[in-house]
Order: C-alpha cells, then sequence, then structure tokens
C-alpha cells in the first residue's frame, strides 16, 4: 500500500516548475496539493498564472489550482524547489525555518558545507549532514539539493568506478537547449551551430562532481581528490546532455571489467524499489554509435544514464561517452528521486 | 605578374571536386582545364554529369568541360586528387608514376613514411621527403597529401604551441555535416542529435596530428612524441569543425604568451604570400562565446583557423576551442594552398 | 475477450517494417508471428537482418524471430504490407491470390478503381467493394490500402466538411523527414533548409483525397468532385506533416459550426471502439499558435489528427492548420486500423 | 564619379540596425556618419553600445562611432529607421517634420495612405505621393517606407503578373528565423519544429501586398482589387522566406509566357544601374526542386527574388514558389535601394 503525501511545488509556473508537475503525474506516493509562483501569479488558477512550454497539453489535474505566495503559511511540509537562483536562497531557508523539507532543483544552496548534493544512487549517505545541518542553522525544515543537469550525468557515470580510484576526469559536453531554461537560448544564436559556453557550467560541473563523489567523514563531506576539468558546448538538440569523458584511474580496469561495473551497478533506490528508480542506473549501449540523445534520452523513463564507445585513452585512460536527460534525471526527477529516498530514509515522518 | 598553370581534378564530380573548382573560382595562378572522374561520366560536359551540391549555382567555368576517365594521358601536369578513398590508390599512383604531381585530399598515401602530410604554415620541411618518395618509388612525378578536416584544425591550433613542448593532447570534435560528404548523413540520423562516432577519425587524428608536428630528420619524418587522444562527434551544423582541445606542455606559458603565440604565428605562405595563404592563419578571438562554427567559418574566406576560450585546465595545463572550415582549410583550400607552396619551392618545374 | 489474430509483415526489416512492429507492440488482438523481407534476409534473426532505425530500442518479441522470404507459404492470413513501392505490385497481388487479406501501406494499389483507399473514420462504406475486386480479379484474398501519409492528414479534416459541400480545396504542406523512409534526406540537402519538393506527393494528394471523400455507387467509387491543389514541402522536423490548407465550401457554416462539426467528429472506429482508434479523430486547439509538429504530433498516441487557427479565408471560405502524425496515422496506424476494422466487419473470418 | 552622401541610422545598435551596418559596408554613396540609439547607448562608442549578433565580426568603420540619441539635431539629411514599432512612429515624424528624408524599414507608417510603401522596381511612381505627404503634414521632409519581409517576396514575384490581371493569390510562407529580429524565437520553441503563426504577419501581407501592386492616381494610392489571402508561417531556416503561392489571372498566359515575364522583369533600379539593383530582379530556377532558402538566399547579393516550380493550379491559374532574402531584400537592402531610386528622382536635393 503506497504512502499519500503531499507536496507542494515553490516556482511552479516555469519551466523547472512544469517539469515537476509533469514528471509527478501519476506518481504513487506524492500528491501536487500545492503550487506556489511569484506574486504576480498568485491568486490565479494554474492554467491562467502559466504559459506551458512542455510538449503535449498541461496536466487535467493543476489546471484549476489556484497558485499561492512563495510563503510557507499553509504549504505541506515536502516542497520541491524549482525557483530561479535569483530568488532560491532566501525563500527556501524560510521554509526550512519553518519546518518544510525542501527538496531543491535550484543551485544556491547545494555547494553549502551542511547541504547534501544528493544522487540516491551514488552518495545516499550524504543524507547524514542533514542533522547536522538542522543543528548548526537552528532549523526544523532541512534542505537536500540535486546537481545541476550536466554534473549528474557525469557524476552517475563516474560513481562505479570509484573503486578504481578516480583520478583525472576531462569531460566535454553536447548540452541540450532545454538546459537553459525558457526562452533560453535564441534560435539565431543556435540554429546549425554551436555555442562552446554556458555560464558557470564548467565550474559547477568540477566542483560539484567532486562533492558528489566526496565521502561523509562524520561531520563532513569531504571532496573527491579527483581533478575534474570540464568543456561545456551547447548543441541544437532539445533534451539530453552527451558527455564525451576520459578518466584516469589508480588501478585501470580491463574493458570487460569496466563495462561489467558500469552494468552491474545499483544501489539503494533500486533495493528499496523507490518508485522514480530506474531499475538500472546506467545501461551500457554496444552499438558503436550510441547513446545519441534523440534517440536514447526518453528510454527508462529519462531516469537511466547511458553510457557507450568505451576505448582506450592514449592519455588517460579509458574514453567514453555518456548521456543523461537533463530536465528528468538532470532535474525534476532526481528531486523527485531525492525526495523518495528521504522518506524511505524516514526524514519526512 | 602571375603564373598561369594549368591544372586538372580528379574525381570531379563528386562533392570534394566540386569544392574544389568552387575554391578555383578565380585563382590567380591555376587554371581548371582538365576534369577527370569515373567512366560512368567520361564523355559528359560537367553540367550533366554532376549533381551540383554546393550553394548558390555551378560555376560558368566548367559547365561545359568534357568530363576525361582518371588516366594520365593528356592531363596537366599538376592534378587535385578528390577520389574517394576506394579508389584513389591506384590512380594516384598511376600518375604520380606517369610524372603528374598529384596534390590529394584523399586519406590513402598520408601516412606513408615517404609521402608529406603536408600544412604549408606547419611543416613546410616536409616536402624534403619528396625526393626520396620519388627515388624509393621510381617516380618522375610525386604525390603530396593535406590532413584529414578535423585534424587540421587540431594541427594547426597546436603548431605555436610545439615551441613549449606538448606531451599530451585531448581533443573533443564536434564536426559538421559537410564533413561526412554527400549524401553523407541521412537527416533523420542527425536533426536535433548528436552522433558521438565518425568511422575511422579518431585514429586519423591522433596519428595524423604526431605525424604533422613531426620532424624531418634528413631522411624521415619523426612523428612527434606527444601523446593525442581525440573523441569524435557528428554535430548538425552545416561547415566547421570545432575542436574542444585541452594541452599538456614542457614549459608551460603563461596565458598571455600563449595567446601572443597564437596571434604572431605566420609562416612561409604568408610571408611569400601565396595566394590562399590567409593573412593570419590563427586568430584568437576574445569574446567569451566564441568561435562559433556558423557565425565564424566563412571568415578569412575560410582558411584560418579560429582559437578561443583559452582557459587553464585542472587537469591537463590549458583547454581551449578551435574551430576550421572543414571543406576549405580542411579540404580543398588545403591542397590548393599545398600546391601553392610547391610551386613556390620550384616542385612545379 | 479479445480476440488472438496472427499478423505478418511484408518488409518487416524496412522503416515502414519496424513502425509495424512498434505499433503493433502490445497489441489487443493482432500478435506478430511472422515477419517476411528480401532473400537477403530470408533466414536469418530479425536482429541480425535489421538495423534498427527507429528511436529507442528493437522490441525484444521480435529480436530472435527468423526472416522468412515473401511468400505466401506460411505466413498467417492477415498480412500487412511495408513493401517499397519498387516490389510491392507482384508481391501483395500474389499474397492475395493466394487467399491473404493484405492491409498495405505501399501505394502500389490506392489507386485500383476495386481497392478501397481506407480511412476508417472516413469512408468505411468503401470496403463493399471488396467483393468486387474478388470476384473482378478471382482472388480468394483481398487487398486493401491506407492514403500516403499526407493525404491522410488532409482527407481527415476535411472529412466533416463534406456535409457543407467542398467544392475546392488548397492545401500547402510542411513534411516531415520520416516521410522519405531512410536514409531519406540527406541531411546536407535540409539542415536548416526547405526543400520545395517531394516527388509525386502533390498528385498523390490531389487525386487520393478525391477517391477518399467520394462516394460508393453499388459498384465503384465515386470521386468527389472538389477541385484540390496541394504544394507540398520538406521541412526538418523529425515527425509530424502539416498541412496549411483553405477550402471553398457550397454551405458556408458559421466559425462556431466549423469547430463543432471538427470537433463531434467520430464515426464508426469509435462507436465499435476498435483497439487503435483514437477516442477523438480529430481534436481542434484553441492557442493560436497550434498545433506545432514536436509539440503535438504524440498526444493520442499519434492517431489523431490535430486541427488549428481557423480563420476567415479571403479567396476561398475558410483557413486553418492540420498536423497528423506521418509514420502512424500516416502508415503503420492506418494500416492497423484499416484491419481492426475489417477484423470488425467480419472480412477476416 | 559617385556622389558622397551621408546617412543616419535610427535604431543602429538593433538587428535591423546592424544589418544597415552591414549593407552598407563599402556603398558607392552612403557614408554611414551618425548612429541613432536609445539614450542607454547614447554617449558610447558603437562597439560597447553594440551586442553584435550577425556572422562574422563588427564592421570596424563604425566600432569607434559614438552613439547619438535618436533626435533631429546634428543627424544627416537621410536617415534609415531600423526603429523598433513600438517607438518608430513618433521619432520617425519628429525628423521628418526637422526636414529630414527618413526611409523607413518600420511598419508604422506603411499604411498611412500618404506615404509610399515602395518597391523600387514594382512602383517608383508611388514616390510621387511625397508631395502630397509634405504638403498634407507640413514637412520640410518625408517618409518612405519598404514592406514587411514576406510581402516583399510575394509582391516582387507577382509584379510581373499584374499585366495578366491579377485577380486571386493565396500565399503560404515558411519564414525564417531572422525574420523575428533578436532574441526572436526561442530555440526550445522551433527546434526541429514549425509555428504556424506569425503575429500580425497575414494582415500585412494581404493589405501591404494590394497597396505595392496598387496604382497611383494623381492624388492618392488606389490598392489593387485582387482579393489576397496569406497563411504564414515559421521554419528553423536562418534566412530566406519562402512563400508557396497560387494565382488566379485575368488572362490566363501559357506557362513559357509566365516565365518569360519573370525572366524578362526589369524596371528603373536596373535602368538607372542603382547600386544595389540586381540585375535581375527575379530570376527563375529550372531545377525541379528550388529556390531553396539556405542554398540560394546569399545569391544575387540577396537581392533578388528567386521563382520556382511553376506549374498549373487545378483550384487557381498557377502555383509556384518564391523566396526571397528577408533581412536583406525584405529589410536592410530594401531601403537602401528605396534611397537610392529617390536620390536618383532627385528627392535627396
Amino acid at each position: 500500500m503506497n504512502p499519500r503525501i503531499e507536496v507542494g511545488i515553490l516556482g511552479a509556473t516555469g519551466m523547472v516548475g512544469q517539469e515537476f508537475i509533469t514528471f509527478l503525474e501519476g506518481h504513487p506516493w506524492f500528491d501536487i496539493t500545492w503550487l506556489g509562483a511569484s506574486d504576480r501569479s498568485a491568486g490565479k488558477p494554474y492554467r491562467e498564472a502559466t504559459n506551458w512550454r512542455l510538449d503535449g497539453a498541461m496536466p487535467a489535474s493543476v489546471e484549476g489550482m489556484h497558485v499561492e505566495e512563495c510563503k510557507p503559511g499553509n504549504a505541506p511540509r515536502l516542497v520541491f524547489s524549482a525557483m530561479d537562483a535569483s530568488v532560491a536562497t532566501e525563500i527556501e531557508q524560510a521554509f526550512a525555518q519553518a519546518g518544510h523539507v525542501v527538496v531543491s532543483n535550484s543551485r544556491n544552496h547545494r555547494m553549502d558545507p551542511d547541504v547534501p548534493l544528493l544522487i540516491p544512487e551514488v552518495n545516499p549517505d550524504h543524507l547524514k549532514i542533514i542533522p547536522l545541518q538542522q543543528r548548526h542553522r537552528g532549523w526544523k525544515g532541512q534542505i537536500a539539493t540535486n546537481p545541476n543537469c550536466s554534473t549528474i550525468v557525469l557524476a552517475m557515470a563516474l560513481a562505479p568506478l570509484k573503486q578504481f580510484g578516480i583520478t583525472r576526469v576531462m569531460a566535454t559536453t553536447m548540452q541540450a537547449l532545454s538546459g537553459a531554461g525558457y526562452p533560453g537560448v535564441a534560435s539565431l544564436d543556435i540554429n546549425g551551430n554551436v555555442i562552446p559556453y554556458i555560464a558557470g557550467e564548467e565550474e559547477k560541473m568540477q566542483r560539484e562532481t567532486q562533492k558528489i563523489l566526496g565521502d561523509f567523514t562524520g561531520d563532513s563531506i569531504r571532496p573527491l581528490a579527483a581533478k575534474v576539468s570540464a568543456q561545456c558546448n551547447r548543441v541544437p538538440v532539445v533534451d539530453g546532455h552527451m558527455v564525451a569523458t576520459s578518466v584516469e584511474l589508480e588501478q585501470k580496469p580491463g574493458t570487460a571489467e569496466f563495462i561489467h561495473a558500469i552494468e552491474s551497478f545499483s544501489s539503494l533506490p533500486q533495493e528499496r524499489k523507490l518508485p522514480s528508480a530506474p531499475p538500472h542506473p546506467l545501461i551500457y549501449l554496444t552499438e558503436h554509435d550510441r547513446p545519441q540523445p534523440r534517440r536514447d534520452v526518453e528510454r527508462e523513463r529519462g531516469m537511466t544514464v547511458f553510457v557507450g564507445r568505451l576505448r582506450e585513452c592514449p592519455v588517460l585512460n579509458y574514453k567514453f561517452i555518456a548521456l543523461g536527460h537533463n530536465t528528468v534525471r538532470g532535474a525534476a526527477g532526481a528531486a523527485v528521486l531525492n525526495a523518495e529516498l528521504m522518506y524511505s530514509e524516514g526524514l519526512l515522518d
């Protein structure tokens, strides 16, 4: 029997908010009962407050719901934050202060030492920092975050390699348009083009990856000592971030062992059969030219990271390509899976 | 006063052949007087034998020329080869045997130890291998080649760094559709997509770069000892290969020194004012998001490689992005500049 | 309780064949038990004989099935034909001769006077021509066809207007890449481009529309007397044909009446709840800029045609835009729904 | 010997302003000596005030020029207006009032009865309305406008047909991204998509075409009585508007006569060899699949409209496709040619 848990969405009218609503359609545990947005939208029915940008039609379940101001007041205990970074810091803190469990997709608190930057399959133990966060900040509530949409693809692909001792990582991304929100990238800038720059993205990928793959020491998260270098590019693809990766490992495995590590990777969310956990967090594709964003990004509900083209790297040890769905596994789906893990850990009790 | 030199084109009806014809329009030295193609086309006027694939209309100067069989017979001494790799080996050798100077864009002879893999600004001294080639093969003629279209972008960007001692290079490409010829990539495969695989491309980039940046020792070309690793991707862009590059250097220069090396790079073709030599073989763009293929590829007649976004690399020393026009600097223009250098060296006498 | 009916697919390894297999996954009545392809493929497991071109992975249910030659022998009674037009005529006739019910997506027999060109919601009574076909040709079996992928979008949008007396129709299409099969359109031809020509398409749209909207007179199908003019263009869209349409009607309805006719359109397949019948064959979208192919084409399983932007036309009476999924409603889904109707009519008994 | 005429640009920092600057590079008559923009930009060097959006680099000639406020003060007599419609009305009128010749690309005054909506090849006599404009408004200066970017393609293609008596026109457009300015259409909206709506565009095409093809009666411009119906769509193409057109003519010419009318069309700008006049305002392409925007739009400096695929129309008389460069012939180039005609008519004396 499934629990029924009410959830709210901070920033519900924006593009990420819409992705949360879409991803939560028919969720076996979570019912959206509260939608928060800017003062401008507050009081309006969702259908009026929102310019629906996603494919297909707005889900009927939220059309008539009234949008609220983003104040803790009568929101449910669990809130997902899809807030823009320009306003997320204060609002998320106000909710945490007031006792809410804030599961945020915003970047604002990701690198705070006492905030878990969580991928349930990779670092579930980082949730143990939460009591320190609450004590330290005097909060009844809490904030947990998910990584940046390109980081998560890289970090998941690297997770099963941690056992071999990751020392150096080079990652060159080819990132989808939906990663830039709406209106995002002007079509005149990207049609038939590549833009070799995404503001702040390389720094995020480098630092967040180290934190995610780091160890919880009992009172802090010690980042992975590996050197990580990212080069980020925007390409004219709708959904799906590709990460051309090269890694150096202390104990270089054979190719078969490497692929086995990818394919057998499974963790707490799979064990506990969390509703949004993909059966296989990582799938290795054997075709010589896969994964490809348009062809593979929607598979496995967008929650699996696909790896392919493993080959020896003349400079580091191995090179491969990884693909993940940036608005699902890299945003809304990531946060929902985080909340599912937190529920299963008793953090929502 | 300009010399008037007759030239022929092997494989004139194909896409690369069309690029030669377009690039040679109005050339101050070279006059196209002979067009060779398969037996199927031989005897027909060029306009009938050819399905013109390039933008704009077929140049009037070749429309009425009759296509010949690809046999040495009455072709001019200098022939450009735009032949498909499946047939280039024998035909190019037959022409060289018969005394022709074959300036080839085909890959077949590039890695032969006695064939120069030439970029006039980078390794003009590799032409000194030609007498050995002639002696060794008993040829009156000769074959010189230009690199693969993605290699040339990388090798040119690396050339001014050779002084700092290049030890390791990581290159991830985002390559244009025109690099695959015609019909090339199916639109259903690449529309809104990235294909993380180009057959044989990574091997070519790795080996050719080492040969180009190598030294002529007096009787052979000793490849550069640097390790080179390439990851090649196809993106939905018409023209222009982007190469996200990271390098390790023995004597790491400062950023200003690095950029100065790029900007001041100039060589024999510039000194001799060869007709197709760009005033600056490399241009460093200071904008934070350039070069971009659609915006920059046509600048400087497509003969300059653009470099941008230089920054420290946490894994190697520096990372940057380079862009070159794959069908101009990476194919027809490369071969024409090779022929110009060879003429200026007296090799066509 | 659902019937279990074995079906075969002629031309199973091609792109349309793959679309049939995908569409039939989990079908409540039809089980694929036979896959036919060219001699070259015959004898191989489907996974080896086929280069899977569709998004996602090849369905597991067919991977191991052995491909057969396209001969009537031991194929099931009902076969879907996804054959290329160059070979469809003889093979389909051979199967019909041998007693098979051939439900074909090929164009070869569409305009034969004794072959129904069927859209179950539009002209189900055209099936009455089948007994004449059988008598005339001496066949135990039969052939029924579905329209060309662009025709079906237009014909469905026009169907509810027949009551107002259609006299003239102007249709300008913007058609998706998948309509051209694989490899279809070269990416160099269509990237960032429009091609104002699709071989044979305009003629097909003009003639087929008249036949579909025509009347069964008891012994023949009398085409609709309306004049139809089509202009067909290829645009860089993966799936979904758009048809900008203008119509002249004998009894011009008001706008509300026009939209009501669209929205209330429903027919035999809906009444009988055929498995592939969409609840609403036509949906009118009220947004000012819809339908759009990428946003709307996957809705309603791809079986609904979307209409939008109804407005007065200064030249004819009304203009509007229609969108349909060319490989679903315009190909595989069309044929499957045809077969479902034929089963419900007792034609498979 | 060429005249040297100083020109200013109103709205010089915007995208259309940039197109004017690019088009005027090296102009034999006109020297840009004044750049006007919003107060926010005034006082800054152009390079600082402007985010250059066009391909290639900002022309060196304007980089250091200081941007002025859009006030008549010390601007040269001739000013091109690239102003946004939201502010153009008052500013353009202020300049005309102050004695300037305003050659505007903005839509604001196009449909004013006393303002010429000018295509030099089509309706040069409409300039005769100018004295009435000046008298009526009490202006020393004057305003002339060029049509909307899609209208101009249609109106030019129709111009040589006026002799046959145009009675009805149906036009369905496929319009490029650059027609929407910058940032214009969001890439998420148009990547791999078609948007069947452009605000206000259909009305503009319908009315402007009638005015342009109308007759100057001595004291007014009487619009053409033909019925014109437009359906406007945005497609993912960078430059070049395609117009699928169908026409009804009082005296239907034969196909050869129709094509001859297109090809022989020539007018005052050609006769007077105005610097921006294309040798042939219209070119008929005989290939079965041309014109195409990416392949043909840059030909003839973007000043020629290409027509192709003439065929009988079952509903009206003839159908064909027309292509024009929307930012050149449809904007900056149109206005510059207008100014050239006005100079040659003595209107700048």
